[in-house]
């Protein structure tokens, strides 16, 4: 096996990224040596790749980013069991500490002491990635190949979606990046009685209608209150699916909220944000979730059977497919809006 | 109005039924008149038919049956805000208390005090029927109006299916008359991972595999723990759906249920069962649930959101149509397991 | 029976009340006329007495306020058969339409039509009131008379503090007037692991340790972020009751809150509140629950069933008794503080 | 160190027992060595002595059996990190795999590969015993010294109590063995209701009355059903826990549950159980749960949280104190059911 290999690294504290010849990682008795072969692009990416207030808080350069990825095992450690050489497999990039409170009652998609690969750790932006035996994903053969690198974001929709009711439920979407555009699959595939997407991005409406949302709407100039409450007698939609971190997507969302409904907040917003709780949130009676990462592994699980199903068709989603040294131009292509989900791909 | 009307009578106590002239019944201040469109017929109609053992016990003759319908408003009492004459209805035909503590405290499908029109008053296979303005429900315009007589079974089915989580979920449903056929149909439309249906009877197969289960299976002659130990990596479905209410189905569905798998019983046994609860339910950790009659009256808008879906396709369990005096050969056909779902009408 | 009682009005559409001699209130085929025994005070009553901003948008006097109170039955309407003359009572003033969405899915506290006796129609703070036989409670014998008048602040505190997990959790509770005094006991007596309340006036806090919280804080002083950290090994208490409605108490809620715990609001915030919701909800998977009124009729059944253990002490709540024509008293003794459950006697 | 010590030891496959000098276990890296300060006897030690079916299915002799117990940690694998030589500490007897579906969806206390020390590999009834890290519970220096040793029932009742809501609810505990009687401490304690105990043996009864259940009845003379009626308003309990594994007890059971109530089922039948699902579980709506070891590790949490309130008595439990070596009169002492649990000292 070679040495070394081609990587995108984050030379120092600033804006930008590298491609650079690294050694390939050494690996521990419990670790699995995965050759990549796609890995996608997260908005985290673009945040390390700005160097804007977030990254220069929590990224340490060098560092190899990339947390979206699926891959050929190359090698495992010697106590490795669940997989082994030749294994086509993805990973569960949040590493649990395993010992915290979070992690010992069934919470470890919330521990407090989490590591990140791609963000605390060298990641999946390279010709190699170290992945943890815990933390190994075998991916059923039956998966279309070209799912398997989104299953991250894909996680993040299914975990949604799934931290509440959502058969026979009207369900707003609010944002339509990529994890937004999944979580419109996820709740048609499990029987939501429609599913509404607002979006201001003119590209991302596009990509939700390809999605079979039964309505797209823009916030910025449709009037949505009235329309949700159109289509609902009045009453508001059941569920409420915050992906865009914007406050101003928020508090719609509580808005369109029915008495009694579910909230479930994924998108991050950047600054606190306020909201008008007697109305929206304590008159209604309402439930609100903050929803962080995957279950470990209940969403996996999840996730797999769905896409065994043959009911989640994800490939508008799929926007662009790039050798990984492009890397500078996918941020480009994700600035403007005009990609959703770019694949990347080493050695080609 | 006409005085009176066309009715299916049970006359006496003894096995059989009459199509006779009666009065248009009355109505009180609370009341609906209901001009009966269709109205189906279910396997408690058998048993009042045969006279067994269970309706000599529970029917008070003469009784007009039929708790399965739909119509059209021909007037309302006094009181009555719900509907207007001229709007098509169909019912909940369980008449709850409204004083106990399951009615107090939002479970007034397991009322102690129900009465069943059809059952314990004169129900809908007749020309008209009267309901209780509180059981009245209004039918979505857009409800395609060959299911509209079926909605009692098809909540039966509704209930059972999200009594837990179904998203994502292996499913086993244990006989297949209408409701099992319905409950394929429902479970698919709400995500279930895959539907195993199992059925001695081989009509009853036939329509299971026109309702797209993924796997129609004779526990007869078939190895169904083998089957799905095979499909299940060996760990047993997530669900199992009972509604054949014969012991051996209990048993073999505690016995393919994995460990930590539910277990919702809707058919009802007519002895008790000898279960090993040990191994099949304590040590699985299993959670088994008893099943009655449809939610009241959350069950319904579930049910009305999934069919304005448009993916429950509901025709295949619908076999035979017959003019309603022709009652007694629908009753043959019952008897013989060729026809599943038999519509009567009226007049015709 | 006497035609004309004794009654605290509020006359017109400024500040202030009345005691006036008015006629006794007549009552329909359904109703229930109750001879008032006891009333208590709500802050609700002093907006009404103040005639805030809240109060002029609600209120169309002339009305009779007064929401909590028992009484002994003095009429019944011809239909009505849950109580009958002489028996003991109280009420849920909650009036839901029994209609709506909300109410036919068992969520009628949440009643989007919802009419409040003592709000929307004359109320308690009289020698007689109407109650509909649906919102009538007949009280058990056993239950100590000094109490029976509390129970609709009571039914509050149950219904948040059982809203969620409380046996063995941690739990911190914001803002002690009654229904925070209420709910330290509630906690306590179904098995919390620690009760901390948070309180800024004195006598609250003097208040709050006569329940036996196992610590009272002060957040204008005291560290409190620092206190829970040092009792609970850094991880935060499991379950926050928010009863204050004050922005500072909200924020300081969801900061002392551990990842993955519970929020129950029930304290209404004057206006729209600032939260960092990525760092306090979303990054710590939180539970965030909007509470309001009592569930109908779950909460009631569990306040009689807490009550009857025997376990509540809520005697440190009531402050004062009062004759109902020194309402204005009342209403000083609750604006400094010194008071926190005010009792009022009709005709003493 | 020692090099032996004595042991409890199971030396063949026949009835009864041995004290052996033995050598003291080794330990691996991610093991704890424990010197045990005191153990207590379970139901399965019974059956182990007695070599009855289920041991001879189960047991591979020799064992060291015993798997409730409390002590020092006496050294620790270099990998070890929660503990440290000299804490005072107890642990989860239950291995799980760690790998199976039931171990990755945070259900670890029913994983199928489970192994069992003192069941599968040698237990606490001797001086040393060797526990892996993952299961090693650091007690909280408040916990009661006489209570360390009995954590794992104390666990088993905390987690069935725990399995549904039990706040405010009516319950009865079927079978007052140790598990039955803790449960009576931990469901008061969480503000149960009322608490019922039904037992058979007299010396049971007296222990449940001293635990201060609301009321011990013996179902072999006494009318259970028309009792519980009469306390419920005909209604029948909320929550029945079934902790006899007896084919009457479980009936008993499921018929004085009301409509609408849990069934949590801990004890163990020893063969099938016929039981009338119609009418006690499937018309009553009925959630039946079966209950499995406790969770790993919230129940620990819970019960440390617990403890350390000073809320559960649970000294009555605790019958008798016993040199290790005295084994044999202990088992005498069980099978008279003279005794409840059973104390057992090494060295003294």
């Amino acid at each position: 096996m070679a040495r070394t290999m081609q990587a995108i690294v984050k030379p120092e504290a600033k804006p930008g990224i590298e491609v650079r010849e690294v050694p390939v990682p050494e690996f521990g008795p419990d670790d699995v040596l995965v050759k990549v072969e796609a890995a996608s692009v997260c908005g985290t990416d673009l945040h390390i790749y700005n160097w804007d207030q977030w990254a220069q808080g929590r990224i340490k350069p060098p560092l190899v980013p990339g947390h979206e990825f699926c891959g050929v095992v190359a090698a495992v450690g010697k106590n490795v069991k669940a997989v082994k050489e030749g294994d086509f497999v993805s990973a569960e990039m949040h590493v649990a500490c395993g010992r915290c409170f979070q992690c010992r009652t069934g919470q470890a998609h919330i521990c407090q002491y989490v590591k990140i690969i791609g963000v605390d750790a060298d990641g999946a932006f390279a010709e190699y990635v170290v992945i943890p035996e815990s933390n190994i994903w075998d991916l059923d053969p039956s998966l279309p190949r070209e799912y398997a690198s989104i299953l991250d974001p894909l996680g993040n929709a299914v975990h949604t979606v799934l931290a509440g009711e959502i058969s026979a439920k009207t369900v707003a979407i609010i944002g339509c990046g990529p994890i937004g555009l999944f979580a419109i699959a996820v709740a048609r595939a499990c029987g939501a009685a429609a599913v509404y997407a607002l979006e201001v991005n003119e590209n991302r409406r596009k990509l939700a209608a390809e999605m079979q949302a039964d309505a797209v709407l823009n916030p910025s100039t449709d009037d949505v209150l009235g329309f949700i409450q159109g289509k609902t007698y009045g009453i508001g939609v059941d569920v409420v699916l915050e992906m865009s971190g914007h406050a101003d997507g928020m508090r719609l969302g509580f808005q369109i909220l029915r008495t009694g409904g579910r909230v479930s907040l994924l998108g991050i917003p950047s600054r606190p944000v306020e909201v008008d709780f007697a109305r929206d949130i304590i008159f209604k009676g309402a439930v609100v979730q903050g929803i962080n990462g995957r279950k470990m592994y209940e969403t996996w699980y999840q996730m797999e059977a769905l896409l065994k199903t043959g009911r989640l068709d994800l490939r508008p989603v799929i926007t662009h497919r790039l050798p990984m040294h492009e890397f500078a131009q996918g941020m480009d292509l994700l600035k403007t809006g005009e990609a959703s989900k770019i694949l990347l791909y080493p050695n080609s």
